[in-house]
């Protein structure tokens, strides 16, 4: 017999609350094993016609009233004053109560990130919960990271993101021994600030359990050079959004050539199944974990679709099964010794 | 009379040389004004054809003969050791020697920094000359520095960094007044860190002759939100390189999408046209300068076409006749007093 497997979702998050979520919810029942079942946050008055639409839901999940929202549009410090007792908040306290093993929600990010850090607070030392992103290349995904708002990094905070985004890729992806890489302006040991050297200097030397490949450059994010690019959220966030508005600005172009006489139009005609294939290529991933938190919290983008949002529910359930958690906490617990063992070295090498 | 206007050409750099370089010179000699002429720096013997082939270059253009070449993949340290007469060391040392008002290579990027430093020397404070990208947008291109090695930035250099990245744009694009906005991962004064916010401070009350605009984003570079965007070289080093690999993933994956069946073969082929003004529309100008140095360098790409590297004479041209280094200098004695501006008013905010 198989332990039941509750996943906590905030039905009124995204820019489409139920009306995407209970569909998604529905989808991922159809999908997924018997075990696997939901525990739905949210205003009942707004759930119960989609409910109605969506038959068989009830079977497996359970419908939890809350009466407020968090605003997609609040500022994180604004949201958190008042959100307790909001679907989002009451989505993430079920994970802390053991009620579910994981929380989902397409909700405010900001918002998302501090209350999942008051109710659950952090396991790693950092100051917010760091943030994945998923960037697609020619052979599947590099998961980034931190895109999220850790902008002060020293080598310690790197070294965690290896670890905790090595474990996640894993048991996202099911690669069985993730690489990973960090973020620098060259390949060559004396690159970069002093940050970015410490840290590889740890991941190089510390006896950590991880396929540790050592510097890679922006450009490699998208050539899937190794599966986890590690960065402080200052670069990530700057990089990631300068990606996304290059990928932007590149399909608009390309959407303005393609229609911009009759002979261009034909052919972007002709060639329309393969446009949209290419367009879904570069969609990355519905969603995103935020890590270094004491449970599993995912944000869905926003725009999510329901299938999105039901792939989202698929990847909390996966990754609520992996060793994820532990994996996390077994490598994080050889850090100090990997710290003292570089510190040594350093020591060492100034003594010469 | 107008004054004679010499430019400093490294004949040997890039990975075509002479039989790039002298075609671009000819070129540039039919399109720009008679009191314009070349100093040609190279090895005779490999220039020679090339002068054979391109008539009435020898009219506006001498050459120099260099014994030496500095190769494309030599580190920059290795190269600097045997730097001295070579094509590209005699380039930047003609400007040195007055004899030219700016110098244009296509050589190793690394090598002409650090022999540009060594000959020039640095006006502003900085550890290397800044290095400027322009990132094509919808209406233009954004002028982004620094993308090259000045890792660590405090506010000063970010404030530097402003005015000489304005200054350019203002005399490489002919735009009045550019606007100037700082790299950072939110726009309100809070976010980012303690060297970001201090620039800031200074770029908003220090009373310098710029149209700030504050805080920008990643994808505001290719949105156009401010003409010239400015962060450290670190940020901006990896933020270039993902736009660059972004760039070519969507261009790859675009190119397997419309050859994978008949259709779609068919449709590009209509499109063709269209696809390729498409293209063109993503290429960054093929010149970039090497910013702080006492005198003009710049930078063309290694794969330059001789069209680009004419395009790249005719930007170091203009931007000899313009007003660009008294610009920046008169903006730069406005730093000081500018810096004690924003002190005293730390200070004042810490009494309160």
């Amino acid at each position: 017999m198989t332990d039941t497997l509750v996943i906590s979702v905030d039905a009124m998050g995204g820019d489409h609350g139920p009306s995407v979520v209970i569909p998604a919810v529905a989808q991922a029942i159809a999908s997924s094993p018997a075990n696997v079942r939901f525990l739905i946050h949210g205003n009942e008055a707004a759930i119960a016609p989609e409910l109605a639409r969506c038959k068989g839901v009830l079977a497996r999940a359970e419908v939890r009233h809350a009466e407020k929202v968090v605003g997609m549009d609040e500022k994180p410090a604004q949201a958190l004053r008042r959100a307790k007792g909001t679907s989002m908040w009451n989505a993430v306290e079920s994970v802390r109560d053991g009620e579910a093993v994981a929380a989902l929600s397409a909700g405010n990010t900001g918002a998302l990130m501090a209350v999942s850090k008051l109710i659950l607070r952090m396991s790693a030392d950092l100051e917010r919960p760091a943030l994945v992103a998923s960037i697609p290349h020619g052979g599947g995904v590099t998961t980034f990271l931190d895109v999220g708002a850790n902008v002060d990094c020293d080598a310690e905070r790197l070294v965690e993101f290896a670890v905790m985004g090595e474990a996640y890729h894993r048991a996202a992806h099911g690669a069985p021994r993730p690489t990973v890489g960090l973020l620098n302006v060259g390949s060559e040991d004396m690159k970069g600030h002093e940050e970015v050297r410490e840290a590889h200097r740890i991941l190089r030397e510390g006896g950590l359990d991880l396929d540790y490949r050592g510097f890679v450059e922006g450009d490699d994010l998208t050539r899937g050079a190794v599966d986890v690019v590690v960065t402080d959220g200052f670069t990530g966030n700057v990089a990631l959004k300068a990606m996304e508005g290059a990928a932007r600005f590149i399909t608009n172009e390309l959407r303005s050539a393609l229609t911009s006489n009759l002979g261009a139009s034909l052919g972007a005609m002709l060639a329309r199944p393969s446009l949209r294939r290419f367009r879904d290529r570069l969609n990355p991933p519905p969603a995103a974990p935020l890590l270094g938190l004491n449970g599993i919290v995912l944000k869905c983008h926003g725009g999510a679709s329901a299938r999105d949002f039901a792939q989202a529910l698929k990847v909390a359930a996966e990754l609520a099964q992996s060793g994820f958690a532990a994996e996390i906490e077994r490598n994080m617990r050889r850090l100090p010794a990997a710290m003292s063992v570089t510190a040594a070295a350093s020591a060492d090498g100034a003594a010469e």
